[in-house]
């Protein structure tokens, strides 16, 4: 796999460089590259308790985006999944720790506990105050002697960061981060393993399975569980939460993974808010990428109990952009919708012939949606056949409410009626196009030519003429054709479509950003979709 | 591909409801879904000009996360990449534009441009003052008649905002869009395609490839060239751009396509930060998802010339974690190593048979590199094979350097070699090792009770004995063996590491959060690394 970065042992130099650059000065770096990797805040004056945390690499934003006033003091990069060397903890206790002494914020990990441990105990021997907290918030497996630190760790750096920004004293400071990291439970659930750079991904999770309790390194998860839903996601992740969330008020920490987008975090965040099992959540921090593992495709949630105290402090602001505050869950606010929207309802009235012909319309576009998603594909977004699909379907079921005795109210109607249903670009030029056909037909023009004004209204607003690769090469055809009747229109409509896969070079639409060798020999999905309706449409003629 | 969200028909409905449960209250939607999708500031009083955007989804954090004071009054958000509907444009004008009128600030998509531009003409028609600006920043195909809109447009919901929250007219807060507009260019690159949520993955760019001049809908990048490494990759990005970023001073904002790691993304940002093509850029906005392409691998860079109008625009706070800040960018402060940190160096010494032995077990562990990789990714993180031999390896180069003829100083320079060049646990636990074997030496013990001396030592800080399922399974019997001969260690370091296998339940290190089915039948890596030295060094006595 492909990776953003140069060689493998500069990655974590390469990604820290890249950190304090863009830091507006905020941070600076110890020497000591390649070793040494500790980040600190460039501003600090060793006045009061310092804060040092760390760790293996591979978890950003953690640990470097978390440095700055209110949260960490410094802290030491380990290379990727790796905890750093007791050389490199003890530069950075050295670097940072006046006489208020410094706090160590270790995840439980044998590597970091340690190195973590013995650089505590080097450093002490230079007459510093030093204590050590370690988190072990997982709760994947519960009866494990040693349970890991993960993403609860940031209710700490939090809590105790402002603490210790308040002058507490380095025990008060301590105390605090050890009562936090009793309370604090998390759990997580990934749909893919992550890929370590420079190594072969491990297909470790079938198709449809999903790892409830992953560690942050790649480890396997407690357990493979079938996937289903986002919905059934949280409810296992809250599920495993319930015994420590029963009673009082809490606040969810919802951290991504690695590679989840933003639109399924907040599809999570949403089963989070409205979980009956998450009744006692009332604040939330996130979703965002706090303590990732990579590009795991997955989500973690940590809970703690909310007091005044620890609500002030998790509230608090900081400068770091990694840090994305706390917020109250609140219900939705729905704001009624404005007047002047809906378009007077047309009066329903009856056509047999009329219904049909739409149907039959309808259903040609139906049967060729995946046809003509593949061609789309080929071009654009593979959307085409869902779009015109979609919108059939919507008009079939409309049918009962349309004036179908009445041509221009009809036409008028369809058009209200695809600007309503129908996404994309497609939708609005058909209604367009059945609007002005409406109009043009309440002008006492004859249905044939009322079709060609529609078709030159949408020539004029969407920009597309023949030649230019759209569906006007098939529609202009087919209606100058029609007085000829319905075969003939076909035939212009099915030469117009062809025509299109000679056009290398698209002048309108999403096919115009796309290289020439992908269009040629591939008719456009739109001109493709006229000529099968008017084919469709004459062979049920014929037929009838 | 599993993702994260329930039916693919609520999938935008879902996530937008997410983003508003943990908006703090600070955001409400319009009724009107399905269909419509609208989301504002809960506290607009139309008092103002009003910013209008959206598009199709599957860019989050835009457009929803941009909305709040200083940027957009109010989105409205499409289907997974299609545009919103008229009717949908048309309510959110409608339901956030008071007397002073609104700004649409729409992509350059077919789609949304008929959309929201037929919304603004039903809008004008009830007497609202709209004015309409189009984006078109991607640079991608330069002689293309409609560039499109991509992450640039970002420069335009923040500029235009901070006009807007200034108070100035709408004719104004156009004005200036436009001419951000006019000045802004955007390029991307991605090592992957987007995966559209319920379609099957497009496998259009090979291993080894990437796309430069990607459209943010799954549409094919405008060339396919050869991935190298991040700093080639910005290279090529910026090499696009210097045409335009030649003169002046410039803001670059570098956005994450999706699922970019931070670690990648940061790597990326120092290529941008120490480019030799990008002496021009003083700022710098992200790295950060701003404009993303769902799931998309990848990074675009939008750069704009910054004048003192626009810096004020761009450096003003908003709310909305969503907008990362500007910063200048800087060069990087490196503080001094603190004192205290380097050991007194040994003083070297010759013993070419020591010298042999300790290259003998190098080499040993060099060699068996893959095998003891393979055997850790079984049941951790699969590095075991690799931790060791870049310790042996940098311990062979510092040979020259040690105090061979000195066995107590040995050990403790082994052992502090070790704990300055080996990451992970096993670095720490050898140098702990060594240097309890260095100082049992200088007590007076023989090396074979100074050895079991150390084995203690580590047991006692690790927490690991004999059925732990750790590398004292097998050094702890090799090292009770040892009097009797290298053989006898042989044997019972291989027997002890084979009996690993049978350990179902790790009780330390990574292996305990390892489920038993993937531990039985792999001797653990630590074990087995300890037998292989003996067995080799057994074989190589023999043979000596």
């Amino acid at each position: 796999m492909n990776q953003f970065f140069n060689l493998k042992e500069d990655l974590v130099t390469d990604a820290i460089d890249g950190v304090l650059e863009v830091s507006g000065g905020k941070l600076a770096r110890l020497d000591g590259y390649p070793h040494i990797k500790v980040v600190m805040r460039a501003d600090w004056d060793k006045s009061g308790v310092a804060l040092i945390s760390g760790g293996g690499s591979g978890h950003e934003p953690a640990h470097a985006g978390f440095v700055g006033r209110g949260m960490l003091t410094a802290v030491v990069c380990g290379d990727v999944f790796a905890s750093p060397t007791v050389d490199a903890v003890l530069a950075g206790i050295l670097a940072v720790t006046g006489k208020e002494g410094c706090l160590l914020i270790v995840k439980n990990y044998t590597g970091d506990r340690l190195n973590f441990g013995l650089a505590a105990e080097r450093a002490r021997a230079f007459g510093l105050k030093v204590e050590v907290v370690v988190v072990d918030d997982d709760i994947a497996l519960p009866d494990l002697p040693q349970p890991r630190g993960v993403a609860g760790t940031l209710f700490v750096h939090k809590i105790a960061g402002a603490a210790a920004e308040a002058g507490e004293s380095l025990d008060a400071v301590a105390d605090t981060a050890r009562a936090v990291i009793d309370s604090v439970a998390s759990i997580g659930m990934s749909l893919d393993t992550c890929t370590v750079p420079g190594s072969e991904k491990e297909d470790r999770i079938a198709a449809g399975m999903a790892e409830l309790g992953l560690g942050i390194h790649g480890e396997a998860g407690a357990q493979q569980v079938p996937f289903e839903t986002a919905k059934s996601a949280m409810d296992m992740v809250l599920g495993r939460l319930t015994p420590t969330i029963s009673n009082g008020s809490f606040v969810a920490l919802l951290n991504n993974l690695g590679s989840t987008t933003p639109l399924e975090m907040s599809v999570l965040a949403n089963e989070l808010a409205t979980s009956p099992n998450a009744e006692n959540i009332k604040f939330v921090i996130g979703p965002a990428p706090l303590m990732t593992s990579l590009n795991m495709h997955g989500f973690s949630v940590s809970v703690l109990p909310v007091n005044k105290g620890w609500q002030k402090a998790l509230e608090s602001d900081v400068e770091m952009h990694a840090w994305p505050g706390m917020v109250e869950l609140q219900p939705i606010t729905i704001e009624p919708l404005p007047d002047g929207l809906s378009p007077i309802k047309p009066i329903p009235s009856k056509n047999t012939r009329v219904k049909a012909l739409i149907e039959s319309c309808c259903d040609l576009l139906i049967s060729a949606e995946s046809e003509l998603n593949e061609l789309d594909a080929k071009s654009g977004d593979g959307d085409t056949g869902s779009t015109l699909s979609t919108a059939a379907r919507a008009l079939k079921e409309s049918l009962d409410r349309m004036p179908l005795a009445d041509l221009t109210q009809l036409f008028r109607a369809v058009g209200n009626e695809l600007s309503q249903t129908m996404g994309g670009s497609s939708g609005v030029i058909l209604a367009i196009f059945f609007s002005a056909v409406g109009d043009a037909c309440a002008g006492g023009k004859t249905t044939t030519s009322a079709l060609l004004i529609g078709l030159e209204r949408i020539s004029q607003v969407g920009g597309a003429k023949v030649g230019h690769r759209t569906m006007i090469d098939a529609l202009q055809p087919a209606l100058t054709e029609l007085p000829k009747g319905l075969k003939a229109a076909a035939d212009a409509a099915r030469s117009g479509a062809d025509n299109t896969a000679t056009i290398g070079r698209a002048k309108a639409g999403r096919a115009a950003y796309v290289p020439e060798e992908n269009l040629l020999g591939n008719n456009d999905p739109g001109a493709e979709a006229v000529a099968k309706l008017f084919e469709g449409l004459a062979a049920r003629i014929n037929i009838d």
